[in-house]
Formats: structure tokens, sequence, C-alpha cells
């Protein structure tokens, strides 16, 4: 960390945060220029380092990060992919991995037949929601447990694993005896209660960016994560929220070669909520794909106008088979497979 | 709701989104101009209905909401302003109730050093965070039950109630053995899991806004604990995420009359939060008493440079008392008290 | 336009309204529902209607626009593609067109360097900056008429047609006797000044989205120079304003397919200034041209870090020819050319 | 500035780095840690070093910047509060100078009856348009020069100074024959042409923040002005554009202590832009002078239902009036007069 002193810094200003850098164990290396001095701070454990109680300090104008405050989410850990394997399905390889099915389990047919479907159209993870996390006390809340049977069936019946929303760290056990990888969704990005507890539990997770979430923040969550011990973490970037209302949300697509950078951790693109509007699921899977995501999550409905959650943004059985074919044109052009 | 068709709808389009409606339980209103036709939706409950749904079907333009998604937390449902009394202090009326004390409760001398000059400054609540919701894993977590049990020994102590934050519905029982208000941060607004289970509960409930939550996603999230039956609900302006840098968070002062405006619910201003700069929290806290905010949460620590967390967000005991003058004239020129 | 009124509108407040709206020439559709009534205004042009006007009338709650606030740039006005053609290069038909070049001209040599390499490397259009919007009063500003001139040498010589930025209304006689295309930047996308002078010349128009531009914005600026009676106008997307701190903008890849959607002028994707990181360019790059844009920009300099400007942003020769045999896959992958 | 160089940087990076920032002409400062070299450097000149350059070197990580890239702008620069005089109006002094009037002048009568209205009222300068920037081209463009001539009657007959936009440099003269103050709108804030004329000539500037543009951005915009030696320039805080759409732009509180830090120049709040709604202005205007605001803009109309533009957010007279007695005390409740 780097701590800039104000122009007008008096000398006890100085003394002052290096004795205080100095308590908390860190070495000080102090660089007086013509205009102000800067005082770097030493050690190789910057991430535990508060930033916060400098800036109040006297004679302090401001301080910055040197290093990233997340470690075992890093590449520089991690240099390699992390690859993750779900019933032999590799997350993270070089095939492009479709994770599709409803936004949520509606019944048993209709799980059933979804997911009939998008095996048929190439998609080899089944996702559905039985826990539905909804703005609206008064709108549809999921199956639960019953939705969760039915996907395990779905599971059985095609062989495809399954990937399901968990809300709470209350859940996890319940949730867990019937998923094969934990959602974590977007309002949840920062549950830190959830993420220990995903953290201490050995089934892979599936780590949605918040709604406006930085990719930094991402990292960090993914950390608590890691930190439990926990290294199977997949991250999804599924649209942050801006200013512009012409979509749902704003698809980052900039974050999929930022987070291959920085990362070692599998990235999933979710266009679905990226864009809120099917018409736009196509374009902005294609582009996900090109861009170098590793997998993509899809919401497939057998009849989106009487969905009861995000038909807007679900593609019919029909259109979705239409864009396994056009994907894999996009995969096999920047060198992967689907 | 009104329905927005395209100018190429068909004939069939629009009887098929009538169906639609009707099948809902709704009655429908058509208005056919020359460009095009425009369906209304007529029923009392217009926010159970799914606006999704009709997106996706054919020749649809657009869905536009006419009514409020919210219920119980609108003005419509209660015209008056509600009070929220907490052991004789009253959150919501004339005279502006100021929660003061520190981000972490650091150590038994340190709460009740803080509780003690936050009372003579003329604060009626004490604030104090036991479980913290940080954003790395490698920064201190709270002290947990341990800091609870302080914080009630302060309450004694001073006769001040006792607010902190809860970050889950596992903690529920623990921490409300010890608070006289549940504090739900910026982090959980949309874990509903907690929401709803504060909802089943009777004590007073501090709804932080999401840290890019939209005035209408407070309002929803409220709801969650309203319709649970819990009406002992307040909410709080603590800044919102945008693109500007030179402050932690953009604090939104319109959201201040504009919430007044909706709701019966008291509201508080958190300018520690919406600035997270010591020197700007004088001039918003005045700020958000001019706007009309009913209340006021302010951290205080006895020594920032050294404290655990949000250092640089904290008044030392000095600053805070000054402030406490100048809100006074403040709050007195808007014909409130202090 | 769709007028809401209050549910405690008084019949008074209904007449008012009704009034006014035939004041002003329209027809109305009265909706009297259960709870409120809302007032339909019926004529063709909406996109005159003031809406601000009626929101401070007695009585009403707000108002909701149904059509597109623009004409000529949508796709009702014009169902087939524009396409553009400048000196024999079309922009908007099925092979895609690459402009290159260094953010700012800074010498002969060095342009006339650049253009032959982005030629030999497929591009088939030279960009290069003589007058240069820089945020600080201290940078550099451009070469000026000087550096026009070597941007028409550099067409003379290597047959590519040029594009350069004209900043105010009083430069497009001097930018006009060199450039082939005028470039409006993003600071200068609302500068009404300009785009009406620019809709009474005849050279094509390559607009950029604002910083923080809607899309409605950027087509509502669009409408400034067609209305002039210059149809031959381009759109770029080039990253939006977040929160996001990253990377320098959000690329809105949505954009891309929405436009399609809504407009029949060709869109452009600027991915250098769409990340603001050379090693996001291709990416990015070949994720725009999944996503369906006829046309890319991408800086490129001899030597990025002796660049006067946007060096960070600038791709190296060499990366830039790699780049274009890499995107040449991905149109192809798509159905288009490169 | 300092450049921190990447975990694997070689020797030879680092050496180039070296040798570039002495080919600038600085000095630098190496810091060497255990983790990765620091690069400090060192010179009077920051703000004219370009950051890009150094970004795309081999080994670089980042590059941050120590100091302000603006000069004459700064607190450094000049301690002491700058305040203009404009005919005799004091602004940046104790009292709160308050400028009202419509949005655009819409006849002779009705700037007359405004002008003697809001001087009655206590406004001490009358703005009104003559040029207007609307985002629709069918929109009302404004009375041009003859609306300039009615606001110069409107200053005979009251002996108010007046304000009004100048929209490009090209108009600079004409406005000039007629106006006391030169208004830059929002959309104009980094139109550098016009910046730079109005550095040359000699009246007052009001210069707005940019739609979505940052506190810095808006003091680099002042700084044009200022290097051109015009150092009459008022900065504006009219709203930013974030997520949020209850209002029309998010007001920025936070930015009127923020600048009142950073910068000598006065500071103006627009509380009729800042929210969009005339119920809200009241409320903002008074948290705006809490905060420490040396002025406001607030538009007032005698038929807002009427008016020609920005109708929902301009108050009748009647309002505007008593907005003014209720200023007064919270002007006096914070050490100012009205």
């Amino acid at each position: 960390m780097i701590i800039v002193m104000k122009q007008n810094a008096e000398r006890k200003d100085i003394e002052d945060v290096v004795k205080r850098v100095e308590e908390l164990g860190y070495k000080v290396h102090l660089s007086r220029g013509e205009a102000r001095t800067i005082i770097g701070v030493i050690g190789a454990e910057e991430h535990l380092l508060p930033s916060d109680a400098f800036e109040v300090m006297g004679g302090v104008e401001k301080t910055m990060r040197v290093m990233q405050p997340y470690k075992l989410a890093s590449r520089d850990f991690s240099p390699s992919d992390t690859v993750i394997d779900v019933n032999g399905v590799r997350i993270g390889g070089k095939p492009i991995v479709v994770m599709a099915g409803p936004c949520s389990v509606e019944s048993r047919e209709m799980i059933l037949e979804t997911a009939h479907m998008v095996k048929a159209a190439g998609a080899t993870i089944l996702r559905g929601g039985a826990f539905k996390p909804r703005s609206s006390p008064y709108s549809f809340q999921g199956l639960g447990e019953e939705g969760l049977k039915y996907l395990a069936e779905a599971r059985e019946l095609t062989g495809l694993p399954v990937i399901t929303e968990v809300m709470g760290s209350e859940d996890i056990e319940l949730v867990g005896d019937y998923t094969d990888i934990f959602q974590v969704g977007a309002r949840n990005t920062q549950n830190y209660s959830l993420l220990k507890a995903l953290g201490k539990q050995r089934k892979p997770v599936f780590l949605k960016r918040g709604i406006s979430g930085t990719i930094q923040e991402l990292l960090m969550s993914a950390e608590y994560i890691l930190a439990g011990g926990n290294m199977q973490v997949m991250l999804c970037e599924r649209g942050i929220r801006t200013y512009e209302t012409a979509t749902r949300n704003t698809f980052d697509i900039n974050a999929i070669p930022v987070l291959k950078g920085l990362t070692h951790l599998p990235i999933v693109a979710d266009p679905s909520h990226g864009t809120g509007m099917s018409q736009l699921i196509s374009a902005v899977s294609k582009a996900a794909v090109a861009a170098g995501a590793d997998s993509l999550m899809i919401e497939v409905h057998p009849d989106p106008a009487r969905a009861w959650s995000d038909g807007a943004q679900s593609l019919t059985p029909e259109r979705f088979t239409q864009l396994m074919q056009e994907l894999r044109l996009v995969a096999q052009a920047v060198g992967r497979d689907l």
C-alpha cells in the first residue's frame, strides 16, 4: 500500500503514520518528493492491511493499494486454469459447457420435458430453480423441496447433472441432498454467512456477480469460499446494473477477458439475465463465447408466455436448438468445442 | 398494467393477449389507436400480475405498470406517518433521532466509553456491530456474541436502546436476545430468507437500501417484512453506487423526499456510509435533516485511526459533539427538534 | 402517450388534462378503472408531444410514452439496412469493415507508416485524429490542419478512405476539405449545433454514443442529422460509463443487437475505447462481430509506449495483424466476411 | 505518478520504464519490495505527464496518479474563496445568491412577468434560455436573439443581472451582447472548443457538471477556461445520471462539500435538474444550502403546465416565494444569509 501525504503535512504527521505502520508489523519505505512525501508500506500480506485507518490520520491525503486484496482466487496463486468435474462434465476445459433449463421448476412434467429437450439440443447440465429470490413477496417463491425432487428425477432420466439455487445457509443441507452444483444468486453474492457455509462443504459452487458488483468484489466473494477449503468455484457474469433502461441489465462483456486474466477459476456467462430479453440472447451468447467464456447458462422454457417467472428472457426449445447449432460454429472459430 | 402492441401486431396476437389476461382473472380495456392497439389490464391486484409473461407473446412491444408493486408500505395504505417506539425513543415523530456509535464493538471498554460520550452529546440510540459483513474473509469479522453482551451492558449503564446488525436468519434468535432493533445491512437488503424471518418476529427492523438498490426495491424488501406481520420497519438511505470515485458512495438526497412521499415508514439517513469520508459527514448530515430525514445514523469512534473497521468514515467524539450542536439549528430551521 | 391519474384525482383534474390534450391538437381515450383513470393521448405525431407539461398538472401521477421519440432513424421508417458507400467501401453490407489507425496523427512518417501497415493487415478505412478533445488543457491537442494534410496524403498513397474527428461546427469546412467521413466524438454526441450543421452537408457522419448516453439518446442525436437531410449516418458503440473501475469503460455488447433491431443505420463497435486496455481489444472485437456489428474501429500505433495519446488502448501492428486473421474466422462463423 | 511493476517484471522492463521517464524530463525514485518494484516519478508538473503510455510497456501492472491533474482550479493555487461580482451581486460570499426564472424565454410578457415575481420573492439573478439544447430535433429550440432581447429588457426593468446559455463558440459574440453570465450546459461540459473560447473573453462563466461527469472532469473543464485567462468561473452541481429511475437525475449532495474542499471557485446547486420533479425542489434546495452551496439556480414558471420545456421541474411563483422564506431560515442556521 502507498500512503500519499498532503502537501502541507507536518513532520509529526509523517512520524505518526510511520509509527502506526510499524505497529501493524509492516516496514516503511519513505520517498520525499519536492511537493509531498509518499510512504510505501512493505510486507507480504498487503491484503490483510486496513487502508481505512490511515485515511483519517493527520496529514494523509489518500491511500492506494498496490496488490490485489484476494489471494487464492488469483492467477498468481494458480497459473493454470481450474477445471471442475461434475459427474464427468468438465467446466473450464476446451469444450464450452451449456447449462440450460427453466427459471423455475413449475411441475414434474414441465421439468422432465425441458430436460429431455435441452439434452437433445446439446446442453450438458440442467438448471431449474426450486427456491426463488423474488423481489415481491406476492410472487411465486418456488416449489421448494418438491421442485428439488423433480430435478433429481430429471437427472436420473437424462443423466444431466443439475444446478439449482440455495438462498441461505440453513438450506444447504436440504438443497445439497439433491443438487450437483450450488448456485448463489446475484442478490446473495455478498451474503457472507452463506459463502462461509459453502466453503465448508465439497460440492461445486456457481457464484454470480452481484447486481452491481465489481469484478474485484466477485473475486473477494469467491475468496470466502476458497478460504474455507472448497476450491470448486465457478464465476458467472450475468449483467450489471447501469443507467441504460433499454435492457434489463448491461452484460459486461469486458469482464470475461478481465476475469480470465485475473483468476484461474472457470467463467460462465448468463445472457438471459445479462439482457433480460429473449430476442437478444442469441447475439450475446455468441459474443460471450467469442470473448472467451468457458460456459453459458441459458433459460429455456417450453412455453415462455406461460412461465411463472422470467418468461421474457427464456428461449423456446426451438430457438435454443437453433442457437446451439450457431454457437458451435463460433466456438470452433475461437478454438473451442461445444 | 398496460400492454402496448406492436404496430404490425395481428388480430390473432391481440386475441391471444386478451385471452391470457382473462385466464389470469383480470379484465381487459382495449384502445385501438391509429397506429397501434393498447390493452389495459384492469383489476385491483395489479401487484400480483407477472409482466414478464406478456412480453414474449407475439405482437407485444412492451408492458408498463400503472400501479406500484407494493401495498403495505405505501402511503395509500397508511396516510399518516408510522412512529416506532423503542423503549421510549420515538422514531418518525417531530424530534430527529440520532443513532451513534462505532462501526464495530472492539472491546468492553471501548463500547462503554463511546456509549457515554455519544449520550452526552445528545444521541438517543447506540449503534455497534458484533457480526460484521466484510468484503474480505481476512478482515476482522466482529466479536460475535461477546460484542452483543458488551452492547447490552452499555444499554444498562446508559439507558440507550441499542441497534446491531443481523446477517442471517440463523442468527435472529441470538441477536434478538440482546438488541432492541435489528439492522439489515446493504448487502442483505434482498436476502429474502432473512427478511421473511424478520417479518415473523416483533422487534423493529432497520432496513438499509441495497448498495445499488432502487427506491422501489427498498420498498419491496420492506413489504416482505410487513407482509409477515411486523409493521415496525424503518428505511435507511446510505448512499448508492455510481460512477463517481471521489466519494465511497453517492448519498441520494433525493431519496429522502421521494420516500417521504411514497411511504409512511420512518426514514433514516446514514452519512457515514453515504460519503465514506469523515470530513463530509457534517455537511451531509445537515443536508439530510434539511431534506426531511427523521433520523440519522452516524459512526463515532474514540480513535478513528485505530478503528478496526470504517475508521475513515467515523467522527471523533469531539467532532460529533460539535455536529450535534450544529444539527440542532438546522432541525429547528425546518420545524423539527433534536 | 398515456397519462395515469392519481387514485384521488378529482373530476376537475381529469377535465383539465383532457382539455389541455385537445388544445394541443390530440384526441383523448379515457379508461376509468376501479382504482384510477388512465388517459390515452391519440395522434400520429406522439414524438412532438411534451410529456413534461402534464406531469405538473393537478391529479396527474405520471406519464408514459408509447411510441419512440425518433422517426427517420427507426426501422419502421426504413425496414431494410442502410449501406453507406465511402469511395467504394460499403459499410452496413455483408463484409465487416475495419477502420484502423492511431488515436492522433503525430507526424507525416508515422501516419504513412501506420496506413501501409493497417492496409496490409486488411483494414479498409484509415482513422487518425487531427483535432483532439482532451480532458486536460495541458495535453497534446492534435496537429490540426497539418494532421489533416498528412491524412490526405496517406489516402492518396494507400487508397484508403479516411475518417477524422470534427469538434465544432466552425471546423466543418476545414475538416471537410480533407476527410471522407466526419467523426463526432462521445463528448459531442449531444452538441446540437454541431449535429445540425452536419445534417446540412453531404459527407457521411460517424456518430459515437455519449460517454453515458442511452441508446435512445444516440438515436435522437442521429435524428438531428437525418432531419437535416443527411441520411449517411453510422452509429458507434464505444463503451459506457459505469461504476466498474477494472476497465476504462464498459462495452455495452447488448447495444449491438438492440440497435440492429431499432434502426436501419450501420453499427460500428469501438473496442479500444470500449475497454481502454490493449489486452482486452482482441476478445471484445471478436465479441462485437459475433453479436452483429457491421464494422469495427480499432486504434493501432507503431509504438504504443511512445504514443502521444491513448497508448494504453492501442494495438501494435503485429497484434492487429493477428487479430484480423482471428476476426475473419469469427465473421465467417456468423455469416459475414472480412 | 507511481508506476507499479508486475511481480514477474524483468530487470530490462524496469530499465525501460526508468529510461522513458527520464526521457520525458522527470526523475525516478525506485522502491524494490519483496514482491514487486514500484517506480515513483518525481517532478513538479505531474499534471503534464501521460499515464497511458506507461501502461502498455512490458512488465507494467498499473499507474496511479499522486497529484491532481488540474492546477488553477485547486485550493492549493488559491486558498481563499473566489467571489464573483456580477453588477454588484456577489457570488461566493456569505449571502446565498438565488438565480431564478423559466427554463425558456417564451415571450416578452412571460419573461417580464416572471422577472418581477422572482425579484419580489428575493432572487437576485434572472435566468432564462434563448438557445435550448433539446434532445429532440422536433422540440422547441428557443427564441434565439429575440429571447436575448427580452432578457435584456427584463434586466433593465428589474435591475437583475441575467444568465443564459451559450451552445457553441460561434454564438459567444451574439449571446455576450446581452448576457451578464454565460451558462454552459451539462451536454457541453466537455465541449472544449466552447470552453477555450470562453476562456478568452472576460464575462463570468457558469459551468454545469456533465450529465455523468465526475467531479474531477468538472474541475478539468474549469481549468480550460481558467488557463485561457478568465478566472470568473462558477461550478454547478445539477444531478448525475445513475441507475435510479424514480427521479430524473440523482442530485449529488456529496459533491458540494467535496468541491468546497478541492477548489476556490463558487459552487451553485440546481435542484430543478437535480431532481426533475417540482415537488422535490424545496427539500433539495434546503439540503444544498445546509451542505454549503453558495448559490441556487431554480426554475420558476408562471404556469408550469403550459411551459414549453421543463414544466415538470418548475415551481410556480407562489411555491417559489414560500421556498425563499424557508430557505432563509436554513441559510441562517448554517451561518449564511439569503
